[in-house]
């Protein structure tokens, strides 16, 4: 048991190493010696728990998604009108993702262009356990009456995609300077979407 | 006269071959040379209308965004419900661009990651450009009562923030072959948005 909680903190010290180095000198010239030397390990025990840099800044952005996940569920869980925490989950998924890597600045289109491909493939995953979120709360309020009928699982998927825009790896980094601006955009699409759900009995 | 529809011709020419190189070898592997040789003219000429390799592939992709705004204005004129043209123009936006660079399939990410920053300030002016004509049917549907009282502004900008992640740029290769989906997910976008503008007396 102490060897695998060992583990998990290593492999975090690493992760939180990674967040620090990308926001400082970017993806390309982040190197295991650098990661290993800012946890105080030997670059051997970096391999030990990842195959490549690579797969190091890919583990990063699935912890992002893990955290904002944890977040979302707790936003699921409120007593609040099913409307209401939609758009407070829409919101989150936008400004959660924004905070994460707002530090990076200058490199973030460095560390994403080189990474594309890899990157878009778990981006889809992470996109389905997201919608999985969605669906649930949209299914409870056409459940209730809140909503007009409707399908779940293709509505969270379009309200998905109809926010996605506004996540970090589709802006600029002068876009990503403006937090204000990015959360008041993603408000008046939920907006939009939204006021198309609710019941008309309501 | 005869000068300057010359100059054009040369300048559509080099973007007609633009497009065939994309497709075939794409960004890095396109040079000047091979641009004049298949123009048949000299690498000096291809420079008296370009300034750079980088220069021609903005052209071009301005060119795509000239021709759907065309046809963007041809729905908005259309004599049929607000609703029916946002909706064909919503799915337009999407599925004109799609059908203007499927063909580039592998070599697409390469081309965008190459001149990142410099596309997404160009996009910056066409999505203005793109969200005058949608807020101008907007703005119609709300006069004839057709829609809630909405800025019609800020609501064109939703529309394109909502259908923006489905551009190609946005896009796996994998996704770029599924245009059936593209266009179904669209159309569920574009469904919830509109939705939510019905005008209730209607």
């Amino acid at each position: 048991m102490k060897d695998s909680a060992q583990h998990r903190d290593v492999k975090g010290a690493i992760l939180d190493a990674t967040d620090r180095l990308l926001a400082g000198n970017g993806y390309k010239k982040m190197t295991i010696d650098d990661l290993a030397a800012a946890v105080g390990i030997g670059k051997g025990s970096v391999y030990l728990h990842f195959k490549s840099k690579e797969e190091i800044v890919l583990s990063h952005i699935d912890r992002i998604i893990e955290r904002l996940k944890a977040r979302l569920d707790d936003i699921a869980k409120k007593k609040t009108p099913c409307d209401r925490r939609l758009r407070e989950m829409l919101v989150e998924r936008v400004v959660f993702r924004f905070d994460s890597v707002q530090h990076y600045t200058q490199s973030l289109n460095d560390v994403l262009s080189q990474i594309r491909p890899q990157f878009l493939e778990r981006r889809k995953r992470h996109f389905d356990e997201e919608a999985r979120i969605f669906a649930s709360i949209i299914k409870e309020g056409v459940d209730r009456g809140e909503f007009i009928a409707i399908n779940a699982k293709e509505t969270a998927g379009a309200f998905l995609i109809a926010t996605n825009s506004l996540l970090p790896y589709s802006l600029s980094t002068q876009d990503l300077g403006e937090r204000a601006e990015i959360e008041k955009r993603t408000l008046k699409v939920a907006e939009l979407l939204l006021k198309g759900l609710i019941s008309r009995k309501g």
